[in-house]
């Protein structure tokens, strides 16, 4: 992978005097274009070895570009509220929004291959990380994100070379650390292990740019001349892909579905049903006072057809909690500042710390259900948003986050009932719209797209909770007992 | 001011269950109207004595009200990211946006009241922050928020039966920790400083509302009913004050004003403005590597006529640092979150952290300038800015952040230059534009803008800086001089 960047490239002054004013204007004219459209986020990772100019090339950026569109992050030093949330929160958090550039110094990549470097991860954990990091990079492009990942390489010797110069000279030794030399100790393994993530992350998406860092000059044109394509040839690209390749998904033949085998009689009396509220509310209180839950987080998550009884169900679970823990959050249309983003943005956002407890009221699975019946993305958006939800669940499950999935389901008889019923009673008019009249007329698209979201996305790790919800009383404690059990396992498992 | 609620205050059971229902009713459609109109904030702050029925208050409104639209937020211990702003920053953040509710379970009354208590401050000093603490009131409730601030109270006897009764259930004992009996024996000053601070700071914006704490039913009541009046009030409010009682700003009469006694004909050579220009960066460069620099925090903010150079200006200033250090907020039209929001809240969310260095290019200025000078908003709200901005910026000062603030002035004549030379170079259009010509038309009413706001917030310790900026090289060197000043004192003063 490295070859190339070890050849001693080198440009001359005359030449480079000659190009730069023609590329800085035309970079100016791109990055003006980039903010007009304001269509797409272009995402600038700098990696690769010490003394091989990743700093000077981001002073340069800002001084070639407008910096005022330009935002930066040396991704230092996690704070305390990142590392209450999992890893790539912090990503999220940074990630530029459409029409602005974002330069990562130290990213998704520096991680997984220092500890890998210095022995404090297996090969087999490294390439975990590199599978999740393909899945991430192919997200944020499938979102329009133009992401260019430029790795600055040296020679052995050359970094080494540059290293004493640098340590020469009074005016640049503050930047050669004790911990340069000792990284410089370690150049071969990290040489092998950066050229293994390099070669395995480079895809059509997002392609590793390898550029020599020896010759600043070089350096500079190579850097601009690659930004510059890059962000021409997307600009240049209109709309986006609006289908696939994949066969579509169909409703089985039979259609036989999942509805078909649930028991949608099952009931609980009144009796049974305040016996059962006050001991599994009871439960539920104590287990988040328990010594331990300040190790994790929870999320119950509610999907439901309208007039289901999410809320209510929803408030059996809070009238058991205090509410200084816990926060509700209503999926509703999303802000202009989450439209600019990818869309699980507004979700990671979202996302609780640990020791907290949150309920989503609608969920990232929006893009599965309405999203998809009413057309609202392109096809290929969510059919590649199944293997998007499962890469984001199996993020917050690895940050010891109890993810509780619910779809409450009604029979289409019982919800006519609950409609004209709300429409009667003065305090519940603003749960009844005509919206839900509307997608009541979809009751067959959107339950075939129920049935491929539970096929697609209920997971050992963070199963969907089918609960038949024709009976509230039924319902309600089917709710809490899951959600006890789920949160009772993982206190367990933590011993 | 807590006589009224040591009365013993109890509702009966029979009231009480007959007037709950239509309350709920009532809450739940007040909370609809609020949603949907989503005209303005509710902030709700819940303080009082321990055992008072604090945390119960929250749990019922969220029980009695929709808590979907309800945040709560338990302000418990700062994360280092708030330990790294204004102490303010955290409550800033938290604040809820129009057609919500935010309910405050500890606030910024909180630290003010218990440092008092425990004697870790003085009295002068927490006059200090009732003060502060009235400005800020007052701004929110300009900016259209509902503030309703309630306090749970209890007689000393009876505070002290209520922790034995509490104690004494095996099911609320936990309720009652090691740290409450200590509190319980300051009672007395507790209550001393609680109501100095109450008195003070109950004014026509926020009144406190003293809520009596013994008998449950009687405090739900109360403080359900405090807030359908104050909801159902304020939704019945149309519009906001356009006009003030104060007399108008005006120009003097003889039309001498702070421009006619400016140098606009200063110069710096080429030769001197290259040497200048190598040593200021050069010693700009070193200061902001000084170990000492990660106690501080630097705002250079820029404000200026169009065409001034500010862009010329900011870039001698970003080339001589580390772009991974600091960076640029461009302001430009706000967000739609931007406008569900108090004015402030968008600088607010991009004050730096300590160690970091912002520059902003434009600023909040804006409503003093361009929204006066175009009547984006009513003479009443820029009239309030000076004050609410000295505030904002006292703050960040106290806070040991440099402030340094700009205005860069060209005469009419060089503006007219710049902006045919700018219309002419092609990687230059985007900084002219139709916008640019008509606020040129309006050049006196900027001026007397200009004057009104530097007379009004060049404070001895956030002073403006007028930068005569018809010769670049001059106003450059100034820009860079200034800063270089301001925070080599900023250091010296760390010692």
């Amino acid at each position: 992978m490295f070859e190339s960047a070890e050849l001693g490239h080198k440009i001359d002054k005359a030449t480079y005097d000659k190009e730069v004013p023609a590329l800085r204007e035309a970079l100016l004219n791109a990055q003006f274009d980039l903010a007009e459209q304001a269509k797409f986020p272009v995402i600038i990772l700098v990696g690769g070895v010490d003394g091989a100019g990743k700093g000077e090339t981001i002073n340069l950026l800002n001084e070639w570009m407008d910096p005022r569109h330009i935002q930066v992050h040396a991704m230092a030093q996690h704070s305390d509220e990142e590392r209450q949330h999992p890893p790539m929160w912090r990503y999220w958090r940074a990630l530029p929004p459409k029409g602005k550039i974002g330069v990562f110094f130290g990213s998704w990549y520096t991680a997984p291959i220092i500890e890998r470097v210095l022995g404090k991860s297996k090969a087999t954990q490294l390439n975990a990380r590199i599978h999740a990091i393909n899945h991430f990079e192919s997200m944020l492009s499938n979102e329009g994100a133009l992401i260019i990942k430029l790795w600055f390489h040296l020679a052995k010797d050359v970094q080494k070379k540059r290293l004493k110069s640098l340590e020469k000279n009074p005016k640049t030794q503050w930047r050669v650390t004790k911990q340069d030399w000792s990284n410089f100790k370690r150049y071969d393994k990290f040489r092998k292990v950066s050229e293994h993530t390099l070669l395995a992350t480079s895809n059509e998406h997002a392609p590793w740019i390898v550029i020599e860092g020896a010759d600043a000059r070089y350096r500079n044109l190579t850097t601009g001349t690659v930004i510059l394509d890059a962000l021409r040839q997307r600009l240049a690209q209109t709309g986006k892909p609006t289908h696939i390749h994949a066969a579509p998904l169909k409703a089985a033949i039979d259609h036989l579905d999942l509805f078909d085998k649930l028991d949608m009689t099952l009931t609980l009396n009144d009796k049974k049903f305040a016996s059962a509220l006050e001991r599994y509310q009871g439960k539920l209180n104590l287990l988040t006072r328990d010594p331990r839950f300040a190790k994790l987080s929870v999320i119950a998550m509610f999907e439901g057809s309208d007039a289901a009884g999410k809320g209510g169900a929803i408030r059996r679970i809070t009238s058991a909690l205090d509410a200084r823990h816990y926060r509700i959050h209503p999926v509703a249309a999303p802000t202009e500042e989450e439209r600019a983003q990818p869309y699980l943005w507004r979700f990671w956002r979202n996302v609780p710390r640990t020791g907290h407890f949150a309920i989503f009221d609608r969920s990232w699975y929006g893009r599965v259900l309405v999203e998809r019946v009413e057309k609202f993305c392109t096809e290929a958006d969510w059919m590649r948003a199944f293997g998007e939800i499962n890469d984001f669940e199996e993020q917050l499950i690895e940050h010891n986050t109890v993810l509780v999935k619910f779809w409450l389901t009604i029979t289409q008889e019982e919800q006519l009932k609950r409609f004209k019923a709300r429409e009667e009673i003065s305090f519940k008019r603003f749960k009844i719209t005509a919206d839900d009249w509307r997608n009541r007329e979809k009751w067959d698209a959107y339950e075939e797209a129920v049935c491929d979201m539970v096929d697609r996305t209920s997971t050992e790790i963070a199963p969907w909770t089918i609960v038949e919800a024709n009976d509230k009383n039924y319902a309600r404690i089917k709710v809490l007992k899951t959600l006890c059990e789920r949160i009772e396992k993982a206190l367990d498992k933590l011993d």
